[in-house]
């Protein structure tokens, strides 16, 4: 066990989005955090592990959901069975990273949670450790800290946050005050923000005293902290079971930026500490083949074990998770998944679409391959 | 049985051709010629002798791989035990057909024969019918007859024959001379071609008296009329196994444009008479989609048993013989063919290149999808 970052700090790991449009390689049954879409020799869950652990020793608590248990726990041996919170169904962010914030401030009324995706790509995990240990910092003087990403390009697929003053905190000399969160902008938007230079990529990463962060759930939106409360009062005792049938159902359903990070922003409790590093969600296939292809455009990127792709003059991603020959003549730009029950064909530009896809599937009742 | 359109008439198909253009869907051990490409719910084998069994009755003889002797009968149950001819290894087209000429005109000294693919699409029968009937009337006058395409577009991939001054042939008012034979021309040759409206597509149909045919084989190519003289002589006598193991490597691999045809044209014996029906040899999967399409840009054709398409703004051809789920996203133009070992994605502009993958597949020593 590596020395954490601070006594008190806890890394929370969300393991809940199933990815759907990176469809049909994430499934519901074997969501996009068990694969190796990095190329690192380990599932993304792995990785988020293995870059939080020298920050947070055994003190990190991952949340998933019950059906995800057995491949969760075979991922991460060294995972404390009391630090896996099951989710009966998936409640979105809020949800999740408040009972891990409620169940953890009970044991330790002094923590400091942050909140890390257990599918985001980050490539430099010492920038990563800096910029996590300003956010404690910062945390600890009482804000709702995130860590925004500085843009490298003007995406519409990532949100934004507004950098405003300089806060003075001690040992996080590039804290900012964080002034307003925006959605996917537009794209002539998106290259604005990219010129100002004053706008983060959101990266979901956030970090905050745990009592702090249940405090602001519960001022916003306290139809959330109720039943969350009440779960985790009894998640420690022999009465969680009886607690969760009785009050998961009841939980809204909501994301964290709305429910807590855009209230703390205008309420002058939120902190960004912009993060020089490179990161990425790959919420699409357009995104993984960038990460892949590394900005040449001329090449054909493949992924998966065993595959067996022939190339001719052809550029883009190819997943495989079949034993098939792929072969991929003269098409520029092109995506294509390969798994025993589904094939998808598309290209960089309609990588969005996919989701749509997802959703006639799920109308038309071909539900086996989801 | 239909009542033939001359007594002395005889259809010949050469099954041979793998296609491999058209891999992964043709293969060695299912070529092009077993498959329903052109949608009528039966083989184009099937349909090439629906179309010649008006015209010839039950005088067709087909000329297979020994390989296909199990599906080639399984497919045609009224094909006549005799009338089958097995190849012990591919020697391309002047060895089927001469062979063939060489059984039938020592059971008819008369016959006159027609070659016709296995694998090609004619879409109107009845005029296919008047040519050939055009053909066996010009063939009657001693006349090797080939039967060329009025051209639709400036084709790359196909031959052309150049007509000459018409001929004055009883029962054949649109048979000419044929003055040359071009092999696959250049686009602006082609175009030429199109615009001069005096040449027509080389559809690889040659009916002829099969005495005339070979006596222009055995002046032209003495080295390949004489071992399939030897073998016809011994066809229907007990010492046929034995002759055509000794004979049959002794052939000479050659097309037969270039071993009768092209001659004939040089010695004013090549006559052709012009096809006024839609024709293709559907050479790979450019024309493939281009059939099913007809000529609609924005349509995503789909042919196969139980394909699960979907389709969200895609163009072009799927080939479904895997049971797979195919999502297709915005991609125009794309060619898909999924089979149970082997997946194919290309378009239309590059389908000649496949041909090219299955050497680089052979090479590779990856034939087990071969």
């Amino acid at each position: 066990m590596t020395a954490p970052a601070a006594p008190d700090f806890y890394a929370v790991i969300p393991a809940g989005g199933i990815g759907s449009r990176l469809w049909p390689l994430s499934r519901a049954v074997e969501p996009k955090f068990l694969y190796d879409l990095a190329g690192t020799g380990h599932s993304l869950l792995v990785d988020t592990w293995n870059r939080l652990e020298p920050l947070a020793g055994n003190n990190i608590v991952v949340v998933c959901g019950v059906a995800h248990k057995k491949t969760v726990t075979r991922e991460l041996p060294a995972l404390a069975q009391t630090n896996l919170v099951l989710e009966p169904s998936p409640k979105d962010s809020t949800a999740a990273i408040a009972l891990a914030a409620a169940i953890i401030v009970r044991r330790n009324p002094d923590a400091i949670i942050g909140s890390f995706a257990a599918d985001h790509v980050i490539t430099d995990d010492r920038r990563f450790g800096k910029a996590v240990r300003e956010a404690i910092a910062t945390a600890r003087d009482g804000y709702i800290v995130t860590i925004g990403i500085r843009p490298t390009e003007a995406a519409t697929a990532f949100g934004y946050i507004e950098i405003g003053e300089s806060l003075a905190v001690d040992g996080a000399p590039h804290a900012h005050r964080a002034v307003t969160f925006t959605e996917k902008p537009k794209s002539d938007v998106a290259t604005e923000y990219l010129d100002g230079d004053r706008h983060l990529w959101n990266a979901g990463m956030f970090i905050a005293k745990a009592s702090v962060l249940l405090d602001e759930l519960r001022t916003n939106r306290p139809d959330v902290a109720e039943p969350i409360d009440a779960i985790a009062e009894a998640w420690d005792t022999h009465e969680r079971d009886d607690v969760v049938a009785a009050q998961w159902k009841r939980i809204p359903t909501v994301a964290i930026d709305y429910a807590i990070a855009e209230p703390a922003a205008e309420h002058d409790r939120l902190a960004v500490i912009p993060g020089e590093f490179s990161w990425d969600d790959i919420g699409d296939f357009a995104a993984l083949a960038r990460l892949h292809n590394r900005g040449r455009s001329n090449v054909l990127a493949t992924l998966g074990h065993n595959s067996r792709v022939l190339n001719e003059g052809s550029s883009g991603l190819v997943v495989s998770e079949s034993n098939r020959l792929i072969a991929v003549v003269g098409v520029k730009d092109i995506v294509i998944v390969d798994t025993e029950d589904a094939l998808l064909v598309t290209n960089a530009a309609n990588a969005q679409r996919v989701k749509s896809i997802v959703e006639s599937i799920r109308r038309t009742g071909s539900d086996d391959v989801l």
